[in-house]
């Protein structure tokens, strides 16, 4: 008879191989083109002309290398019917799984804007799985949440009853689904997300989040940029 | 001056050319296993073991040759952390997509199980965008209904408004993300919806639903036969 097969051992030694291994290819998902542009600039990629999505798809790509990093910034682009970003859960899945089979990336990071609840103030950081990120939330002070993801901006009952059952505190439209994906293909997955409004607050949520929208992107991009030289040389158990 | 590009002319002439097409290779999406088992044994369709899939996804396909035409029955099999089958839009999306990459179909069927209004009793078969289908719902006496989809099995008050303000009569859980990828990847789909519950009738959802759906099933699957035995050596424009 055949000794049984320790399978938790050989998933731990798994883990750790992962974790020694050092970080060069990151893949950012993120929605909305005004919140990709900055970095686009600051990591100083080019657009992919000649994609390697398929034809006729409105997903936009740019990449290039940043320091010891290989960058892609994917976004959604322009709905064809709408002409508005492409939100939403279904286009972050897809974009996200065309992406990790088109570049393999060893870490995917969502950043983008998001809806906050009053006991959050600035930003949520939220690992999912294996990987959960000590020392980059303690190195740039950034707060641990938990994100719910819905596909409506502002918020139903429903929702809301969801999002309280389920203790979250930042509320996003793609989240979920990029989770969803990273889980399915396994590739270490992590989400930045600024807060651009208080939804459980006075103001409706469309006025609110014009005003602050600006602000709020300019500290994404600070805190992504920070976060990326963070990772840049470091493995999994680093970060 | 150049002339101005007469690009209706040219979409004109590129749709009279797809519709003489005739139709053989064939994917249908379907949600359930339950719903899919019938007709993976009345076509003869044997299970794909050594997946076209990614490694690790639970996505399950279904293949073989019935009469003239090369078909392939994709299901997203069950939730891995679950173990419950996959419904719900963002694994019919991702589905979709990677089943039109893998095998470049003629076009979609998404098949499955559906809620209904009292307005409506059996099916609902909507195509979108170029395709309509009118000679075989006259053929197969098929109701043609308008769909709204939804991720959730009961209807909150904010998805019965979107319905009842597009006149939807049939509301399922994939529909709509299998008609996002289908136009996004410029493929004609078709929709047949077999009605299980009344969802403004006066029983609790979830036991009508369980029911009603082995004989709905059953009617689901006679009918999913009679379309592709109508499809079968027709072109589009036939169909």
């Amino acid at each position: 008879m055949a000794p049984p097969h320790d399978e938790k051992a050989e998933i731990q030694v798994n883990e750790d191989s992962i974790s020694q291994r050092s970080i060069s290819n990151v893949l950012f998902i993120i929605a909305m083109q005004t919140e990709a542009s900055p970095l686009v600039n600051k990591f100083q990629l080019t657009e992919d002309l000649d994609s390697v999505f398929p034809k006729g798809v409105p997903w936009v790509r740019y990449h290039g290398k940043y320091k010891d990093l290989s960058i892609n910034i994917v976004c959604p682009g322009k709905d064809n019917t709408l002409g508005v970003d492409g939100v939403g859960t279904v286009s972050a899945s897809l974009l996200t799984y065309a992406s990790v089979q088109a570049f393999q990336p060893d870490i995917i990071i969502n950043a983008g804007t998001a809806g906050g609840f009053k006991v959050f103030d600035l930003y949520g950081v939220g690992s999912r799985q294996a990987f959960y990120t000590p020392n980059l939330a303690k190195e740039l002070s950034l707060k641990v949440g938990k994100l719910s993801t819905g596909d409506s901006l502002d918020m139903s009952t429903v929702d809301e009853t969801a999002i309280h059952a389920n203790d979250a505190t930042v509320k996003d439209m793609e989240g979920a689904a990029v989770a969803y994906v990273a889980d399915l293909l396994k590739v270490p997955v992590i989400f930045l997300k600024a807060v651009t409004d208080i939804i459980d607050g006075d103001k409706p949520t469309a006025e609110e989040f014009l005003q602050n929208l600006a602000a709020v992107t300019l500290a994404l991009d600070q805190t992504v940029t920070q976060v990326v030289d963070f990772i840049n040389g470091k493995s999994f158990s680093e970060i």
